[in-house]
């Protein structure tokens, strides 16, 4: 039986978890486990692991690494108590050769003793912080995609993976950009401050009106469009690596992990805490 | 000839690091290249260095990673147009199977084609930041080496590398502890907020009065001992691993980077800049 969207955005995190590794809830996360970090998804083989781990250091701000996995051990262990990434997201992205092959709900059959698993912040947890500060959302209140932009920023590349920088777009009002920049620099694990605000040209952007992803915003009066680094970023430079095996979530799919949304470090157990000899 | 501290202390960044790759300069650079970051270094054979990056990436704390060399590549380029870390760190610490072997001025001779290198955020950049905030550190006034503290923190151990958490103790008046912590939480790159404050029986520290290492500092009537993590737990779990190769810079004898001490990502070009087509 299915559990729906809207049961589940009423339920605790260990609810929401049942559900999705029991296979009963296959759809997308914005929202599900409210105030839990929740996380990108690349799986690979450890040949790979160390140049993509290059790739993220580099370039934080597309790639902000929450968590790595032991080699061949399929359990996030700093990311919570019970966290098997085979069964624990709704949906994932299975690419052989650098091409999609399928789309499936569990990876169980697909697991190999050399993969890594590399979980990778969102920008769930700055959105929340800029609504909260009283700065509406257009994509959010409308249900919509934020639209999103391949730019003509380069990352910087690390063996095989490369490419432009993905980037998302949200209108903000003109008098409240400079506060945007401030509350989203403080969640690192977020994509950080914006890379770039006003004219799209300047990151070789031509046209906000037709995204590479996702939907188009309209514009409003004395509205300034704001860019930030995307997840999307090391999807496609995976993509174009070419790599014989990687799994990925499917786009909106996240794991959502046992770490508080504003923890300042990706620890389920902060580390701060000394628990006796 | 050699070139003295105070002369360099004057100098910008170019002539400081002219004079360590020249051999000319091989001492501490505590105050050395104001305005940019500096590093701690760890350089180990590749089979060694997807752990020891998970080993970071656990442990961001102690371990903020600020750079990672390519395979066999002694060009640090993300974090300075023209650093070669063979040449251009005052004084290495070569350990062969756990054990220091030699200090040295210049690894060129020790050179090999898989090593990587590893540079991890150092506590200068929220040092400076306390002092402008009108906060006393009592090590850097009375020129002494802040005191440090093997705790009962447990690290997240990564592959062959593991151990407790080493603490740095400043003594920060009890008003202005709320500031501290807010103030450094804001260097994730830089050690971040305190791991404690308060009883240092509680993350198993006996006595403040022996330190581990640097300089016992003297308890001021009204202030409060409050702890970081520290760059010597990394450089404690390398010697406890025992890896055939590793070199480190010798304490205190960092790497200077291009890098500005206040940079949001560790690259000292911007990624936030479209340069043209």
């Amino acid at each position: 039986m299915d559990t729906s969207y809207h049961q589940l955005k009423e339920s605790g995190l260990a609810k929401v978890r049942a559900a999705i590794r029991a296979g009963q809830y296959q759809s997308h996360t914005a929202g599900l486990g409210q105030g839990f970090l929740q996380a990108n998804l690349a799986i690979m083989p450890k040949a790979f692991a160390l140049d993509f781990m290059r790739f993220c250091q580099r370039n934080p701000k597309p790639c902000p690494l929450s968590g790595v996995s032991d080699t061949g051990n399929p359990m996030m262990f700093t990311l919570g108590a019970d966290i098997d990434i085979r069964t624990d997201v709704p949906a994932y992205n299975v690419y052989r050769d650098g091409s999609l092959i399928e789309t499936v709900n569990d990876i169980s059959d697909l697991w190999q003793d050399d993969l890594v698993v590399f979980a990778l912040g969102c920008s769930f947890t700055f959105e929340n912080a800029v609504q909260q500060a009283g700065i509406p959302l257009w994509h959010i209140d409308n249900n919509k995609t934020v639209p999103m932009f391949r730019s003509g920023i380069e990352t910087v590349p690390a063996g095989p993976f490369s490419g432009k920088m993905v980037v998302s777009m949200r209108f903000v009002p003109e008098d409240r950009v400079a506060q945007v920049v401030e509350i989203s620099r403080h969640y690192p694990l977020a994509h950080g401050a914006p890379v770039h605000w006003g004219d799209p040209a300047e990151i070789g952007i031509d046209n906000l009106e037709s995204p590479d992803w996702g939907d188009a915003a309209p514009q409003v009066q004395g509205h300034v469009p704001v860019f930030w680094a995307c997840g999307v970023t090391p999807q496609v430079a995976i993509e174009q690596a070419g790599l014989p095996l990687c799994i990925t979530h499917t786009p909106g799919h996240m794991l959502i992990t046992d770490v508080s949304e504003y923890a300042e470090v990706p620890n389920y157990q902060t580390d701060t805490h000394f628990k006796g000899e």
